[in-house]
């Protein structure tokens, strides 16, 4: 799925799970999930349905739905985050462009966010007036507004983020001398065609830029320490108000981003530096008491939280659609640490990325899977040979083993784990899942339908 | 799928491609496919539109929808077939199961259609008023009350069908000197444990009787046969009607039946006697007239019959979700001939069949998929060993070289085969096609999102 693709109509959210337990389900901030307007049109769906109010920022009320990316051509007419800036006082047409993602130097000229190159300057907004600091504190109204019935909130920071403009003082809070050294080189095999394809892009090619790290890397550090900061805040609040005691908090990211290692930028592929994000859970019952503070090293994905979030709200998982795994077991140790999850699976479809177009590849065919455990990262491409890297000896993932003779039955396991996992996804969402352990509504051979009798 | 099981609610069927091509598209016979009930409810959506009131016959127009199996209990109220044969005089509360699906003897008892014993018999009702002629005459009663616009029938016969029981004089038109030697046996290996599952099920064991297949196929033959004087028929009535000239005719099956082949009955499970189904097309168009009464040995899918449809009724495919290719090149000689598909897929899952209970196998888990060329075919299961059959050397498939080590390439390039075909599926159902080969609406970066500029 890309930023703007339509899922499927029917496909289950967050909130179709939570709204039937009572809950308030709303977003603040950007969520880039939707379902076709179109579709919802054609078939008479009640546009005043929540299905068709909520259908735009993926099933989630939209208490201050926020996409962040907004030049001038795209910016809408009512929007919450413009609105604000407005009522501040600041007059441009687009001052999320103009001010929120430009930089200002020390004789006032601005600096376009589109250009990395204006990442040194502090934004041209104080902090208070941030993307940041506005969802911060419109999570807070959301939360003082809804002391009525359970909720559950998906603040979604825009920042760290694409224009890499911060607000003073996170600007330059950190320097060169802060930030990690680059990942690259390596490897004696060529570069896979995929890989050196992304490398091509832009966004990649900048980061090559002599003294660019230097100069962006800081900027997006201070964009991740005034996140800290306002989820200082944000808890601060919540403490205040006696819900850091009642409330489930899960903090993690949707990707990372590459900064210049590998000489890529940007958020596609498989290394660690694009698929291994932040995942922090607070259960805030007295179950978890003996793994608070504690980390754990076990393969989680994403889809593990829509039924951690189920049956915290004390709802069933969805047998029948969901994939993931509750977490709660492991939270409250109530889980056998070997009974995890084996391999973990990530998957690409770059049809509408650059690299598509570059490699001459058909649509649909840009794909790529993921399949790892601790010890490898196996990668499996529609049209080109896989790669395979040793990530217990080799964990800056230098060197490419997909050709490597000796690996060969660590390709053909891992293979095996993949079209296993491929070939088990719940695609028969139509059917009862007690039916088919024999549990639920009664069998054709129960109606009278005798099939192969003597 | 299995005949139970609601398809997801966005699918788009036949219908929805049609429809907006002015085609009236309807369903004479069964087609067990559905959207469920309950989300169209839910959804909101208009309880008067096509989409809800063709909602439980897979999007056609139930015209004379029969789904063909109705024992006492789910006998529904109003039902045609059923309405028939009562204004026919039939004074049973259930004449679909006392006579068009019961055996009668010499002495006027009835047998019923349930048992396998019974299929000596000839039907308790004439032939006119069998389900298969009931079939064809309401197809006629459609096309002639459908003159004014385009159409497409799904006339969907229901036999051969359990219960096995035809009218006179097909119940005897052939013998045990007409039927094939049965298939079995032979090989070295061990039955493979999913097939093993398969031979323990009642419909399978039932084939294993001494004289039942020399009983039973005959009556199967001449339910086929039935089928073939009544499609004579009905081309008779379309000739009458100069209708021949005009309208793509497609004759072909959902699926064959083992009838003790291989130790089996029914239908699940991929050998040829199961996944192999009859595919006959007529073009009526002079540009097919170069392929008439031809035939070919090319690798088709029922897939491949929607995009043959629309591409027929003038329409554009939807390439972000038509896995099919059009056949119509094909009947009129512009495709080249090699250019056509490589290897033809087929899925099982066997999840609410009796083996899963036998194998002790996880719901979801219960699936096998096969790919085939003209020489090799190739099986993969979950949780169990894949099959591999040399479709030129063992046409029978009795020798299942799917542990041989001799095979061992072969296997690994239909393992290829068969993952390409798993990750190029069209699960990117919206975006447009257009948009990703660069031609449709604009990018981010047009609209001025601008990613990583120095």
């Amino acid at each position: 799925m890309g930023n703007d693709d339509a899922m499927q109509l029917g496909e289950r959210l967050l909130s179709d799970y939570l709204s039937p337990l009572g809950y308030r389900t709303a977003v603040v901030g950007k969520t880039h999930n939707r379902k076709s307007r179109e579709e919802i049109t054609s078939l008479g769906i009640d546009s005043n349905s929540n299905f068709a109010r909520f259908a735009d920022s993926g099933g989630f009320e939209p208490y201050e739905w926020h996409e962040g990316l907004f030049p001038d051509e795209i910016l809408p007419d009512d929007h919450g985050y413009t609105n604000y800036l407005k009522d501040l006082g600041y007059e441009e047409a687009n001052p999320w462009d103009r001010r929120a993602n430009s930089g200002i130097d020390e004789k006032g000229n601005l600096h376009s966010g589109w250009s990395l190159r204006s990442s040194r300057y502090p934004a041209a907004i104080p902090e208070a007036h941030s993307e940041t600091a506005f969802s911060t504190r419109r999570a807070m109204d959301f939360i003082n507004e809804t002391s009525d019935q359970p909720w559950c909130l998906h603040l979604s920071y825009i920042k760290p983020h694409w224009p890499v403009i911060a607000p003073a003082p996170y600007h330059n809070m950190y320097g060169p001398e802060d930030i990690k050294p680059v990942v690259k080189g390596g490897g004696t095999v060529p570069a896979h065609p995929v890989v050196d394809a992304f490398r091509q892009q832009e966004y990649s090619k900048s980061y090559a830029r002599e003294g660019l790290r230097n100069m962006v890397i800081p900027a997006y550090m201070g964009l991740i320490k005034q996140i800290d900061d306002h989820l200082g805040e944000l808890f601060a609040f919540m403490r205040s108000k006696g819900l850091m005691e009642s409330t489930l908090i899960v903090f993690t990211s949707d990707h990372g981003d590459y900064l210049g290692d590998h000489d890529l930028g940007e958020k596609d592929l498989f290394h660690d530096q694009s698929v291994k994000v932040p995942f922090i859970l607070v259960d805030p019952g007295s179950e978890a008491d003996s793994t608070r503070n504690t980390s754990r090293n076990d393969l989680v994905e994403a889809v593990d939280l829509v039924p951690t979030f189920v049956e915290y709200a004390g709802g069933k998982v969805c047998q029948e659609r969901v994939e993931g795994r509750s977490l709660l077991p492991m939270l409250r140790s109530t889980l056998s640490p070997d009974k995890w999850r084996e391999f973990a699976f990530s998957e690409i479809d770059y049809s509408e990325r650059g690299p598509r177009e570059l490699l001459n590849m058909p649509p649909y065919e840009c794909r790529a899977t993921m399949v790892a455990n601790h010890e490898w990262k196996f990668i499996h491409y529609l049209g080109f040979t896989s790669q395979l890297y040793n990530l217990s000896e080799d964990p800056q993932e230098l060197n490419d083993l997909g050709q490597s003779p000796k690996t060969e039955e660590v390709r053909k396991k891992m293979l095996d784990a993949l079209l296993q996992w491929k070939c088990s996804l719940k695609t028969r969402v139509g059917i009862n899942y007690n039916y088919l352990l024999g549990q639920g509504p009664k069998r054709d051979e129960e109606y009278g339908i005798i099939i192969g009798r003597w």
